[in-house]
């Protein structure tokens, strides 16, 4: 029987994993088994980092030296500061700098860069690395395209605290902390969604973890990924500032055959649940600061989206308004997703090279078959 | 029916291609119909690069401006070089090197980087212009940790020569470059490979070619893709070192329960046509050098892989001797490799893209159930 065309590879599986579960009927979502609800309630990321690469949550004396060696790690080379420092004169991407910044790391990682062949250790090694100095790049960028020198990162705040204090130069309450630690926990993991899959089809071929990353962060910067929750920020602005209602900006969307950002999803058929924790806390933001147009042009697009299509917001669609509201520049959202995900990137290059093999699927050759060769001169 | 695992995606069909064409039993391959052997002998490049890219072979008048066009854009900005100088100056590995100073490339392409979203012209000036600068990052990153100054491209040779070139500090003979152009021509394109795949994946999103690229660059730089070629000369060096016979070594290795580099393919069940191009002319380099022990051992275990494990050589086993002849280091094998897929990962995505869908598979759940949730203090 001939093969099939998977195009998207829908439903198609790749793999087996013990990372994620996803019941895309019911709206589930696990980490190893624990409910994402009960994780971005109470714990830290430095704790789900934990759960994702060691398998289980880490007691309070497996957490501290964790924390502490990840903490030890935020400084990132003069090098590599010095070429993020050329990105951000240059104007380049944010997502875009951080793809070339993160690949640069490797020529100063302290195990080598030809390649760990699998071997999990180094992976891991290289795995805290990168995850410890993503957020020092992504703020190193925003300030210096700003103007502003980079500010170096402290050991004694959280993994959330310390980016937010690298950000705007001055310790973040606690309460905002707290939000932004949640948004990286709901974010770091979800199958085999497509960076996470680039950087199995990288990690495929025995590279190294640098590498497997770096597809990875390019792969998330696409629109139909990480790059959408940019996109419903910009909706919303656009909305806000044209004075449309929400409903008559969705309307004109869909009828001139565009895809809306923050809706849709490959796996769920019902709302996304980390749109639901996400919308809450967007929700509870607008309260604090009695302004409640972000969450409610949201929420008019989301009914105006379940009527009209069926289709439920994804967790692209709250993060938006929620970064918003936080005074997150809107260009750093998918840099952001990308400093949360990149502990599932790392947690699926460890598991899929525990048992590796070449990912290397086929096409459907339909182009012209036998053409006879004709020399330059006489064609 | 429940889905069964397909790891590795062996015989998946994830797209239609008119791009090239493998007959894995016959050991055929084509580029849009065209054999590649006719190929090897009678084209450059350029003009392979022209067919993927625009369909069909060009005639004179169509190969004049493109190649004009391709060698206008071969000079790198100064900032790029810079950092290329710093990933020398840290003794980084090569494709790491090449994989940063590319996605670093998308900074200054006049065209933006925020992600062309698969209109096919941006896609093709994007690809037009890495491909022409690959070479020159190659052959600055060469000289640099060498210690000697970059050498600027000239846009009156070839592709191939001048990167010999640039590299060397001297025009090549022609028989050199013509010999280095049709390595070129028969790394081009192999249909769906892993590093081809990556970019696809990434491309999926609706990224832009400069993160397909980088991908790409990261998923080829592996052992059990591009970076076989390495090891392959790597392994004819030890032979030589250590007096072994080559059977011996090979017994050993592979008693020893080791890969044998340069030999092996997902798709073919008989010799790589490409291995048979360039086995051809490394024994023809051997025979013009008098110096018959790179080809000879390479034959000697193509006939024991053959006899014990009836596993043939694949496209990197014979490239390597190839390249050893014509003088360039070792380390250099794979970023040429890079050069010369860069005409494919550039095709495919544009093919991909103009019916573009997600690349989004799943894994099979293995993990714990219903974990039920305890706090850190409790733990
Ligand atoms: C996420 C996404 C790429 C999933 O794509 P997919 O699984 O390939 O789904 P398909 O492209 O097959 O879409 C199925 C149908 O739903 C529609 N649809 C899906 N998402 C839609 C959206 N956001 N707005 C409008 N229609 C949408 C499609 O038009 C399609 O209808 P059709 O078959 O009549 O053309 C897609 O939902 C999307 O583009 N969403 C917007 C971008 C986004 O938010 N991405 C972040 C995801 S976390
Ligand atoms: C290219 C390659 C990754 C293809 O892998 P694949 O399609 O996943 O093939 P598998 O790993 O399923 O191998 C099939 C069998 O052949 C054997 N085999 C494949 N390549 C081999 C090699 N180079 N040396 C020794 N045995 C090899 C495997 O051990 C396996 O036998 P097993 O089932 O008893 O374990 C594989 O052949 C390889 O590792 N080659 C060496 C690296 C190389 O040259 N890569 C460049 C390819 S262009």
């Amino acid at each position: 029987m001939p093969e099939e065309l998977r195009k998207g590879l829908e439903g198609v599986l790749v793999a087996e994993s013990s990372l994620s579960d996803i019941d895309g009927s019911a709206g589930r979502l696990v980490y190893r088994g624990y409910a994402i609800e009960d994780l971005a309630r109470n714990t830290s990321f430095e704790e789900v980092l934990y759960l994702l690469w060691e398998g289980h949550l880490p007691t309070e004396s497996e957490l501290e030296p964790f924390e502490a060696k990840m903490a030890e790690e935020r400084a990132v080379r003069e090098e590599v500061l010095s070429t993020v420092r050329e990105l951000a004169a240059a104007e380049e991407n944010p997502m875009a700098a951080l793809r070339t910044a993160v690949s640069m790391l490797s020529a100063y990682d302290p195990d080598d860069s030809t390649g760990e062949a699998g071997d999990g250790e180094i992976t891991q090694r290289k795995g805290r690395r990168i995850t410890a100095k993503m957020p020092t790049i992504v703020a190193a960028y925003k300030r210096l395209r700003d103007g502003d020198e980079p500010i170096e990162p402290r050991t004694d705040l959280s993994h959330a605290a310390n980016f937010l204090y690298m950000l705007n130069g001055e310790e973040p309450e606690d309460t905002i902390a707290d939000v932004f630690d949640m948004a990286l926990v709901v974010h770091a993991d979800h199958g085999i969604n497509a960076s996470t899959f680039a950087a199995m089809v990288t990690a495929s071929t025995l590279s190294d973890l640098h590498s497997s990353v770096t597809s990875a962060i390019g792969a998330l910067k696409g629109d139909l990924h990480g790059g959408a929750n940019q996109n419903v920020m910009r909706t919303l602005l656009e909305i806000d500032e044209h004075d449309l209602t929400a409903v008559e900006w969705a309307r004109e969307a869909l009828e001139s055959g565009e895809r809306i950002p923050g809706f849709g999803h490959r796996v769920y058929d019902v709302k996304d649940p980390r749109a639901k924790i996400l919308g809450a806390k967007s929700k509870a933001l607008g309260k604090a600061a009695d302004e409640f147009k972000w969450y409610s042009y949201s929420r008019a697009i989301e009914e105006f989206m379940a009527k009209e299509t069926g289709i439920a917001p994804n967790v692209d669609f709250y993060s938006a308004s929620m970064y918003y509201q936080m005074g997150i520049p809107i260009d750093l959202y998918t840099p952001i997703f990308a400093m949360s995900r990149v502990g599932g990137w790392v947690a699926h290059v460890l598991e899929y090279q525990e048992d590796n093999r070449l990912i290397r699927p086929r096409a459907r050759y339909v182009g012209p078959e036998d053409r006879e060769f004709v020399r330059i001169d006489q064609r």
